[in-house]
């Protein structure tokens, strides 16, 4: 009697499919949890005891639902270095999450009825998002060559047309760790500009590469007048999963109308753990290199491994902390995930939850210590040998 | 260029009026803060301990979106303790703010070209949010009587057509301090079962009350078939307004759609947050209970000024922490609330954020400490006896 009055667009939803094999796996029991996409590192205690602080020095009272203001400071003077392109504060809102800036920036541009091409496979919150907005989405799948995936300008040019409002791209990659190159993302952001629509880029990989200090980031090859939200997070940088941090950044102009949807959305994240934030910022530098070297260190064992497996399809990843493969002769991610679990007590991630042409994939976070994943590694090993 | 092209419905949202003239006032300086919905009190330190003790004990990693499972838990107990009927767990969804549990509710039940009816005045987030989702707001004003405010069921009833998903209430009322008696509260449940709509029942003041242990839920009234969504937080009760934590408790069979809306918006409140949560509910009556006598002698004291001020037209609150009240000969308390400011530095909320049938009124807060207040309220008298 309830459910039926929920909204259809809720009700015909199907479960978040990474959520469905987890409690899976939970039901089997003793299985290494690799399926979300963090680490089990603690967050590190330097940013831990600037929250303590902050909490006994008071920081429990409202905050600016635009952000706290000296986190809004640093985070613009950081963007500023990174990119080489001048960020001002006033282009900064603060999300309790990466999702909620994802989800302020669809409410911003989104129209019912619209549609948002979107770049997949892709981690899978912001096409819900559309769909709960009453827009279309339009998937334009990477290509999957020899050397790894790669985007398809023609595609993307193609699935636009006038009633997209935005074009939602996600660089690094998660799930595929594929990574738009200079050249891509400044023809990306010139395609929505000669195309009048918004680019969302969801940069929160953007640190987490192996190759070079930063991502390319749409920021970089943006005017100010072009219409481009950044979306960023505090949870893969510094072990800050479980904080529920994040930022949008806006063109000149534009970010008191998202404070508007952060006050109607969320009134913002908490005030001890804004403070947290400049912390990390500030004093993580040390911190992340370190955890991108080990990272680094993990992907070239988890590409050892895949590579001694016979008929696994895997491109090591140019930046994040996940592994996307699949096996020959297994065309459902999803069964085979589920194998896995079954037979190693391995969770993976099926690749069903990343939309257009992963279905035959699992994706495989590699940020756990080094210990859990090479035993992990040797069960997986086992059961694609096998 | 790029303002532009946000959607209408966000650019045609005014800025928020309580934040518009909170920056009046900072503008001008030294203003006393009476214009938001909180307290000068930090978090009690056993709130702030248990949240320290997560930080350190690790809780720093994704929680399920649905929320910790013994703060769903430890809250179903309390809720079936407070109202008499069984609560059980599964009803319950966490959120990072009763804002976001708003956000969660309003999501799962309006569609565009619907419209929602809601009684006012009220705390305009609710509101502005109907609007962004694409529905008509229909507003019903509480009549004010001698007595007091009071709600008309006949005109409540009139609003409700065809395209009515829900009746939005908020008893305790924020600004009014209007109380649903049990009679009122179990009419309005009868209402909407009638009328076959949801009943959206903003609760974040039902602690805070000065008669009763606990105001007249309309979780007491329904049937575990009615379509009723409740709206609690942590903010009020345990003086944890920045640290953004609620709870949404729907009809049995639901809380798993809430879930997928949980985490398409946000991911879910930070889970140490979601630790001291715990603490609060478990070790907060004590604390709670010496807030609300803290509180009442505020009441009385603001109600004693205010009565020996010519021309004011006030009912001391039932319930909550505010001071709803006009001026005779004012209409406009904007101007009143901007004159406040000017010539006695006090800085108070003006009516029209709450929306129809409150234009001429302004809400003073009076949760500050007493010297605060107190010196808050002598210079009020100064002016309106001026």
């Amino acid at each position: 009697m309830s459910v039926i009055s929920i909204r259809a667009a809720v009700l015909d939803l199907p479960r978040f499919p990474i959520v469905a094999i987890a409690e899976y796996g939970r039901a089997v029991g003793g299985v290494t949890p690799l399926w979300f996409g963090e680490s089990d590192r603690n967050t590190p205690d330097f940013i831990t005891e600037a929250s303590i602080a902050a909490l006994r020095g008071g920081h429990t009272f409202y905050q600016s639902s635009r952000g706290d203001p000296e986190l809004r400071a640093t985070i613009a003077h950081y963007m500023t270095g990174l990119y080489g392109a001048t960020i001002t504060e006033d282009r900064i809102n603060i999300t309790p999450s990466g999702i909620s800036a994802i989800a302020v920036a669809l409410q911003a541009v989104v129209e019912p009825g619209s549609n948002v091409v979107m770049v997949t496979p892709v981690w899978p919150n912001a096409g819900r998002y559309v769909t709960l907005l009453g827009a279309a989405l339009r998937e334009v799948a990477l290509d999957r060559r020899n050397t790894g995936w790669s985007l398809d300008l023609d595609k993307l040019n193609d699935a636009i047309d006038g009633k997209t409002a935005a074009l939602f791209l996600n660089s690094p990659n998660n799930p595929t760790g594929w990574m738009a190159d200079d050249a891509a993302m400044e023809a990306v952001v010139a395609l929505c500009r000669r195309r009048g629509i918004w680019l969302i880029s969801d940069e929160v990989y953007t640190r987490l590469v192996y190759d070079r200090p930063v991502a390319p980031s749409a920021l970089h090859f943006a005017e100010p007048d072009d219409r481009v939200l950044i979306i960023n997070s505090f949870s893969k940088n510094w072990s800050m999963t479980g904080w529920r941090l994040g930022w949008l950044t806006s063109p000149p102009g534009c970010s008191g109308e998202m404070e508007k949807l952060c006050e109607t959305q969320t009134g913002g994240a908490a005030s001890f753990i804004q403070r947290a934030g400049i912390t990390a910022i500030r004093e993580g530098e040390a911190y992340l290199s370190g955890l991108i070297e080990d990272f680094r260190v993990s992907r070239d064992l988890v590409s050892q491994h895949l590579a001694a497996c016979p008929g696994v399809n895997y491109a090591a990843p140019d930046a994040g902390f996940y592994a996307f493969f699949s096996v020959e002769g297994e065309s459902d991610g999803l069964a085979l995930a589920r194998r896995l679990i079954d037979e190693s007590r391995l969770g993976l991630a099926p690749g069903v939850a990343f939309g257009a042409g992963a279905e035959a994939y699992v994706r495989l976070c590699f940020a756990s210590s080094r210990t859990v994943l090479s035993g992990a590694l040797e069960r997986l090993s086992a059961v694609l040998a096998g």
